[in-house]
């Protein structure tokens, strides 16, 4: 991707109109300001500006699986029917939001709505020996899921871009080990993805392998999820295991909790044997007894991610990027139709492609100043650069942050020493 | 990704053994290499040494399309039946390769086969003067087709990971000048790839809007395809407009040609006003007249442009990497039980991994000399560097290209200088 665009290079525009049937606030923005395109109910495109924000965050999860010891892979959307029989979950009767498509040759397949089975089926042909564990692939991958509603734009979606990790454990310690290190990985990636100060690790239910699962949920009303927060210890639970004897095993007053509406932001899950005993995923140990692999999974939506940002860190004029996630650090306007301040624009723009500065340069000529300073708060970058006959005068350019109700007159080194994060 | 990595972290291993019905060379070569794993006939999940690979060819395509003005998004797989109406290629009578699936909500979807509907119907949205044009949108998603036959391993697959740029421009002039860009920037790709020595541009059937398209034809016995090759010119044609006609119009003479099998591993095709006029994508000019957007449509699969790679590029031994596209740069080898040459290759792979030289390290102990140069053979780094207690005596490591009968013993100044290409 290049770092320093023209808008005129960009075929996206901003939009006053949005789809008839588009409710949800993120899909709103994200509609009106180009950054994805709806194909239909729950289903999207991401365009350029877009493209550029799920990919800064898929670097950033990225490193951070990378960091604990993760290895990427891409597996297969068509999935075959055979696999997932043996953890009997092809059946429509036990997962109801399965697509299926036949094949001409024969039979049948389904898009893939989660990874279990293709990695235990994977892992069975390497795993054999204590030697080969433990080990932490995951993958980006799309994941569909035949949902009957679809309203909540692209928090939920029946596509969507997904990381999946799953862990392969040789035994409960060591399981736990990588448990509470992926904790804090998922930790780390909705600080820096700008939702830390709202993001609560939360109780929930834990399957048959272990007492609870734990959520990342982050509080906003446009989540669907209820949970209870203890606010002074940070520790949340789920509605569905919000009962006596959970909040006693956890030690939380009932009178201490508030109840908040909160979206799912990732979740993290110890399977323990679940899927190695169907997939006859064992391995020999030290003294040559056969074991079961233990196994986790860890997911997090990057679409969900995305909308989750927009949805909590917009106000009345737009979305506010945090700069981790922005598509470009820095808003460039050119205000008016002097030459001199085109001259000046293109100058300063080139200044900041130079110096490496993720710059978009509004530098469309014939639209009002009113209209690029919508446009620039809509789209909403960390930073608002402007130059104008009256910014010359001064001496410089106008630079604001998104967040800032008014701006500064800079000169073209303060600027860039700004942006840099120098200053 | 990380730069250099242990064996022992990959959970992949090299295996013996392939699925039964597997009977193409690359295939088998990749999947006993553990590049891929077969999910079913024509879907391969990407491994993590595969992965490697395929990012590799993804950033030079990248590359070459954002040097001639390419703009990266990231459309739906799901597609909308009604977009596909408006062209009259949803009916399976007409398009045979669709899988198709059904809604809850009611209704049906299709997985993308192609995307010139997608675009359109996007570009629809945002295209209304000559300012907004030309755009050269493109993407990488996975593409499904509903093949009966899927022999040829990632060559031709169910679903494939797929680069497909539209172009958007006003006129045929334009149109013309950017398919001759896109045409150098397709040569740029398979030369930088590896295989240009062995790829042709080759004149094929064109449709009711141009003559001609362009294949870019790989020449091997994989290959599924005829093609009649003037070694002299480098000018090829299909042998679907292997016609009298064709070669006098194109100043061919038909006994200077000789018969080839080859692969398609790209394809360029002047769309015209195909699907522009089903979608009312039309612009105003300069004197406000409405005018048809003329497109064209530019396809690469990256599978297959890998599975050519292997096909064209491997020997009985096993894959011969080009180094733009290999996993690693290079496979360090620690061989015998000795401590000394344990510590010794692990400060050269430190060295290594410091100096950012792309490093695969086998550290496995317990693995014989001779199955680690077979295993150094088949994954096919360009080059080998060994540690053994010979190499030590002689003063330093073992190096060879892949390609070379024989290596040389360098010093560790010398190793990175070779490496880094600077001796």
């Amino acid at each position: 991707m290049k770092n320093a665009i023209r808008q005129s290079e960009l075929f996206t525009k901003t939009r006053k109109e949005i789809p008839a049937d588009e409710v949800s606030k993120n899909a709103e923005l994200l509609i009106r300001g180009g950054f994805i395109h709806k194909e239909m109910a729950g289903v999207y495109s991401f365009l350029p500006l877009g493209l550029r924000v799920l990919k800064k965050i898929e670097n950033i999860i990225r490193e951070e699986m990378d960091a604990i010891g993760g290895t990427e892979m891409k597996t297969a959307v068509l999935q075959n029917k055979e696999i997932w029989e043996k953890s009997g979950r092809w059946s429509d009767e036990v997962v109801d939001t399965w697509f299926k498509t036949k094949l001409k040759s024969g039979g049948e397949t389904g898009l893939s709505f989660t990874n279990e089975e293709a990695y235990s089926n994977i892992l069975k042909q390497y795993v054999n020996s204590y030697k080969d564990l433990p080990v932490y692939p995951y993958d980006f991958k799309e994941i569909f899921r035949n949902e009957t509603r679809s309203k909540s734009g692209i928090m939920r979606g029946r596509e969507f871009y997904w990381k999946a990790l799953y862990s392969f454990s040789r035994n409960e310690k060591e399981h736990n080990e990588f448990y509470e290190k992926i904790k804090t990985a998922y930790q780390n990636i909705f600080r820096r993805a700008g939702i830390g100060h709202l993001t609560y690790v939360t109780f929930a239910s834990g399957g048959s392998f272990s007492k609870f699962s734990h959520e990342f949920q982050t509080l906003t009303s446009a989540g669907e999820d209820t949970i209870y927060l203890d606010e002074n210890s940070g520790v949340a639970v789920n509605k569905e295991v919000y009962t006596d004897e959970v909040l006693a095993d956890l030690k939380l007053e009932k009178d201490k909790l508030v109840e908040k509406r909160a979206v799912e932001v990732g979740n993290i899950f110890s399977l323990g044997a679940k899927f190695s005993v169907p997939f006859d995923l064992k391995y020999k140990d030290e003294s040559g007894e056969e074991k079961p692999v233990i196994m986790g999974s860890y997911g997090i939506g990057l679409g969900r991610l995305m909308g989750t940002v927009v949805e909590t860190l917009s106000d009345d004029s737009g979305i506010i990027w945090p700069e981790s996630i922005a598509p470009f650090s820095v808003h460039l306007l050119s205000l008016g139709e002097s030459g001199a301040v085109a001259k000046e624009a293109d100058d300063v723009f080139k200044l900041l492609s130079e110096a490496g500065m993720e710059t978009l340069y509004d530098d469309r000529p014939g639209i009002s100043a009113g209209e690029k300073f919508a446009d620039a708060d809509l789209l909403g970058m960390p930073y608002r650069a402007v130059i104008s006959e009256r910014s010359m005068k001064e001496g410089g350019v106008e630079l604001k942050k998104r967040t800032e109700e008014k701006g500064k007159i800079v000169s073209k080194e303060e600027l860039l020493k700004a942006l840099s994060g120098k200053d």
